[in-house]
């Protein structure tokens, strides 16, 4: 059988892939080296539930790097340009890695479950490697593994009471906050269950501890769901985008750095702590970034996602930017997309053009978060 | 369009990939990141055209790490257990990288320029974070880069003459020994062409140093081919499971180390030169393996190339190894699989069981090379 993706032993089977496909998975990418769906029925459809009920995606492909040891804590910290100075256990921060240049390596969301110990839940890239080989300086009693554990990801306004129903209303899960976590057991399983996920809805990630427990996890969130008309679905593209969130190696890669992102909270470079890249970083800030992520409206006929890299020209053919992720947005009736564009070019208001499926389209600078600009627009 | 893999902009472009369209690639897998065709017609067809005739595949995906600077040599020789000490310049050669434990990070093709270039040309992992990390210690002037430059393989008994046809019989290439490589120029382009390649057969592998170089050297390559049955194909794993080749994150993982591979050419413990991983695998040694990497001949209906671990067991249903990559033999008339056996079974003659595709087999372990016990079996 194949649909989609060819099954050699170099690829590992998701801990809930022969769940997804009982649900009807059609198609697969790989991330991690590991299956991951892409798709039950379409993007839009995917999106209605997820805006309005509620879904289940397998995203097992995003592995965790355990540190454990006496240095978590400082080892964790010299990854990332984010000050975790205030960083408290049981809580869940999003990071960008860097690398000796301030390029970006992945960007973790990472689990603190103390001083000792921390789980990065990467984005697709060998973290693992990363970590070992900075770990190999000396400078650090730090242990790198590659734990069992993995999530599913219950995303959509309907999660909270899919909870409340199969923890019998446990204060706490349902007491979490935004991005704290929480060990449990559910279904008599032992799971972490975090007030997280890359959407821009309410939502839980959850964590099995053993790989032999996927099956069973995705079954009884999936029976459990039914009155909530919960669906088998995926990270949708059309959501994400419109959240103006990143999708590593599609919007960043170490060509890339978090100066560019414009996000200050997650890149503190006048922090006492030392990190990897911290004097290329300050280097660059004093020299003047060269191009911003921002977002971008898109004319013409509707935009799949799809791979690419689309040039973003001026009117006189000159290369203003790229388009790093595009697609067609429902909630702002028009296709969007994230990307670059040159600094002194952030604030134009001008019309510019990108070829795509055979189309010239105009294009107009967006500043993040779309709905700040495209809302009045409508 | 979608062929088997989902288009995300993650996933990145092979340089060939629009030719490998063109030719009827009908499927894709990813590698490092990278799309790769694995197949267009099927594995026994592409598998006669690469014993008899000349094939072509896109391995754009085995991405170059390039390691520049005074101490490259030095850093080269730091990430592996194989002794470079009479490493030649324009020579190729196969090596593991190893993790402080000595587990196997990739099994690169290693191409010396010189003392100070070198390029791994590396299987589907990202060592360019490995190598990034260790030399963060500082130890080592080097600098390391992933350039644009990527291989096509031709491979198969034909491949010479090609190679002769499209370099008008130049001696600088015709005159190559195996896994020597030379810098040179053929349909205008600046390419660098090594004898070596992921085959038992003869063949070369052709570096483009430009990513808009692709679409110009697949053409001319099939183009030229005609005359001597040139197919566009794709790695071939009768062809390499028949020679005992291995894959790596399907036969070899962090968890396995060379030792246990049985091939001492790439593991010399003993050299004066420090490396990642010494120590481990000195004790590792010291206190004896616990699995070897073997043969298997198995029972039963015809094996299709698949994800799987596949447990080996004894008449008293005891685990004793496992399967990591199986397929159907045309060389030698049956199923043959690679993967590891418990380390006191190596020399056993026992018939073992393996559960596969709903069907009870035989499994009996062949020493590697294949060849040196099946054919005297037919």
């Amino acid at each position: 059988m194949s649909k989609g993706i060819i099954y050699t032993p170099r690829i590992r089977k998701s801990p809930f892939f022969e769940e997804t496909i009982k649900d009807g998975a059609t198609n697969f990418t790989t991330y991690n080296h590991m299956t991951m769906p892409v798709g039950y029925t379409t993007p839009e459809q995917e999106y209605n539930s997820l805006i309005n009920d509620v879904t289940l995606w397998d995203v097992a492909g995003e592995r965790q790097v355990e540190v454990v040891g006496e240095d978590a804590a400082k080892f964790v910290q010299y990854l990332t340009p984010r000050n975790l100075s205030t960083f408290k256990d049981s809580f869940c921060r999003y990071a960008f890695l860097t690398d000796e240049n301030g390029g970006i390596i992945n960007d973790p969301l990472i689990l603190k479950f103390n001083d000792q110990k921390f789980w990065l839940s990467i984005a697709d890239s060998d973290v693992i490697y990363w970590c070992k080989g900075v770990a190999l300086s000396g400078n650090f009693k730090v242990k790198i593994s590659e734990p069992e554990a993995c999530p599913v990801s219950l995303q959509g306004p309907k999660s909270k009471d899919l909870m409340a129903k199969v923890t019998n209303n446990d204060p706490k899960v349902m007491d979490l906050k935004y991005y704290q976590f929480v060990e449990t057991n559910l279904f008599g399983l032992d799971l972490i269950v975090a007030r997280s996920g890359w959407s821009n809805q309410f939502g839980y990630e959850i964590y099995i501890l053993r790989e032999e427990d996927g099956g069973a996890l995705w079954r009884n969130l999936m029976d459990a769901g039914k009155e909530f008309k919960i669906v088998p679905s995926c990270p949708n593209q059309i959501d994400r985008i419109e959240a103006g969130m990143i999708s590593h190696l599609g919007d960043t890669t170490l060509n890339d750095n978090p100066l560019e992102l414009n996000l200050p909270k997650f890149c503190d470079l006048d922090q006492e702590a030392d990190f990897v890249g911290k004097e290329a970083l300050k280097k660059i800030r004093d020299e003047g970034i060269k191009k911003q992520f921002t977002g971008f409206k898109i004319s013409g006929k509707k935009i799949g996602y799809n791979m690419a890299s689309i040039p973003v020209l001026d009117k006189n053919g000159s290369r203003s930017g790229y388009i790093t992720s595009g697609i067609y947005s429902p909630n702002f009736g028009c296709n969007i997309g994230l990307g670059y564009v040159n600094i002194d070019l952030i604030h134009s208001e001008e019309i510019y053009s990108a070829q795509h499926d055979e189309e010239q389209r105009e294009v107009e600078i967006v500043p993040l978060p779309f709905s700040s600009r495209l809302e009045k627009m409508k």
